[in-house]
């Protein structure tokens, strides 16, 4: 079957064409940062035209940057899209804007887990958690081979797993979820918060008031700077302890991890975090790390992937 | 068809004859306190004998307290069994003590809550956590309708799951696990180090150096007293993080709890654990806490389940 599959982010959209397991074409495009929802499935739609010229597709599929409604192609809440604060139904908009194919819509980061489950560094292991580290983070989760929705599509949110559960100061720094130690708002909150009570930190010396990306924190790190080492070491902790108790809670065989943030840490972020992994499992319960094999484009390939695999929900007939 | 159903516990062994989805007869006996496994299957044999003595049942289910290897009858350790240290095939013993029929094994908390949810507190809801609170905190794990096992039958270790990761002290009060908050054994360590450092406590004059029991706990709950109030807000506190934390993870309909200690405790402390999770709770990602419905023959039950209802490992063929 011929499919595209479309990861649409809040910053771009990226599409490939899928044949045959294969990649044989891809697309990108920004995300509209203004308007409403219809002008997001707009450049969507421009996108999977562009990567497939000629409608060979049969099916599209397609991450978004939420949970979906299951059984529907429903997104609910957006907030990195602009105006989608209520239920938008990605599958019927886009399948009219598409001539009518069928589209199935699912959460970004199962799809980019389905990816590496089945082409990626996942491949040969039927329980797997797929952990993207970015912005957030969120998860996938494979289990007995199968991708799991859960009955209202939350299912993956590792997030929002609290990690330490009397750290309820609430405000700036949360109220102990893995997100509050690990993500990379509030590790920038927690930074600018450490640099105002008076501690130095080449954080800030390099972006001022701009938003410290990925990369800013992968140079303080190699720079030995104190602030962002401890944060990053707190976010080590928080990761390993959220993953071990995943394992404890559902059994798992692998852990995937990818995300711009746990790029730009590399290997020695991961091989840290499998260590505390190893020191904090219970029984045989260990699982190692693998680095997410996809890239950029996992996402993409994913939602390609889920669109073959399974019976479809919303779209045309 | 006809299954006896055991539940085999550190300090009785419990057993039901099962027919046509009703308990038809039951019986105990206390579970050999020294010995060897041996003895300790000797005894699950003569429970299986008296309640069913015309061996009508055509398979046997037995709970362990301890994870089976998956796809075997194979329990490799139990701390509460004596001399249990090593791997027993639980099936094939069995199996032969009792005429060669088929019988099936599963950890004990799994098969508790596939009972609660066939025929309790979860009838009608496929994704359901099983959490007993008792010596320790296991769970048992139920998704799409089907009770998980992991592919190393660890699945449903709620109580390895961490809701303190900064909590690494180690000792008497562990490293931030749901059971060192959590269970009856952490719980009562937490309380005499307080004692000995000058709090004083009904929970020590109720006992001495006996031990403390779930009605120990609220006894002294009932009394207002200030150790037991602290550990006990703790625990609810602690359970609610690891809760709505499964909930995140996993996506669940329902929470049942059972096991000794959440039923001495109560409805004041069900009621006052789900307004936690409530608080706690990511996105639309709430499930009700309902009492475990079964009570102690809920684990025998749920062993007689799990024999009619799965393939069969181990025993004859």
């Amino acid at each position: 079957m011929v499919a595209v599959g479309v990861d649409l982010g809040g910053t771009k959209i990226m599409a490939v064409l899928f044949e045959d397991g294969c990649v044989v074409d891809q697309a990108k495009k920004s995300t509209p940062r203004v308007g409403t929802p219809d002008d997001v499935l707009d450049a969507v739609a421009s996108v999977v035209r562009k990567v497939d010229p000629d409608g060979r597709a049969e099916r599209i599929g397609i991450g978004v940057p939420g949970p979906v409604r299951p059984g529907t192609g429903v997104l609910p809440v957006a907030r990195n899209l602009p105006g989608w604060d209520h239920d938008v139904d990605v599958a019927a908009g886009l399948s009219r804007r598409c001539g009518d194919r069928r589209v199935v819509v699912d959460n970004d980061v199962n799809v980019g887990t389905l990816a590496e489950v089945r082409l990626g560094a996942g491949v040969g292991c039927d329980n797997v958690l797929g952990v993207f580290m970015g912005t957030g983070v969120g998860a996938g989760l494979v289990l007995d081979g199968v991708l799991r929705q859960g009955p209202r599509g939350l299912a993956g949110e590792i997030g929002h797993t609290y990690v330490s559960f009397r750290d309820r100061s609430g405000g700036d720094v949360g109220r102990g979820e893995l997100e509050d130690y690990a993500g990379r708002r509030m590790m920038e909150l927690r930074a600018r918060a450490r640099h105002e009570a008076g501690e130095p930190t080449v954080l800030v010396d390099l972006v001022g008031d701009r938003r410290m990306k990925s990369s800013t924190w992968a140079e303080a790190l190699a720079a030995g700077d104190d602030v962002a080492c401890s944060i990053i070491d707190d976010a080590t902790d928080a990761m390993a302890a959220a993953i071990a108790g995943a394992i404890a809670l559902v059994d798992l065989e692998l852990i995937v991890l990818g995300g711009g943030m746990a790029e730009r840490l590399g290997d020695d972020f991961r091989l840290a975090l499998e260590q505390r992994i190893v020191d904090r499992a219970f029984a045989e319960g260990f699982a190692p790390v693998r680095p997410a094999a996809l890239g950029d484009v996992g996402g993409a390939i994913g939602a390609a992937l889920r669109a073959t695999e399974t019976a479809v929900e919303g779209g045309a007939p």
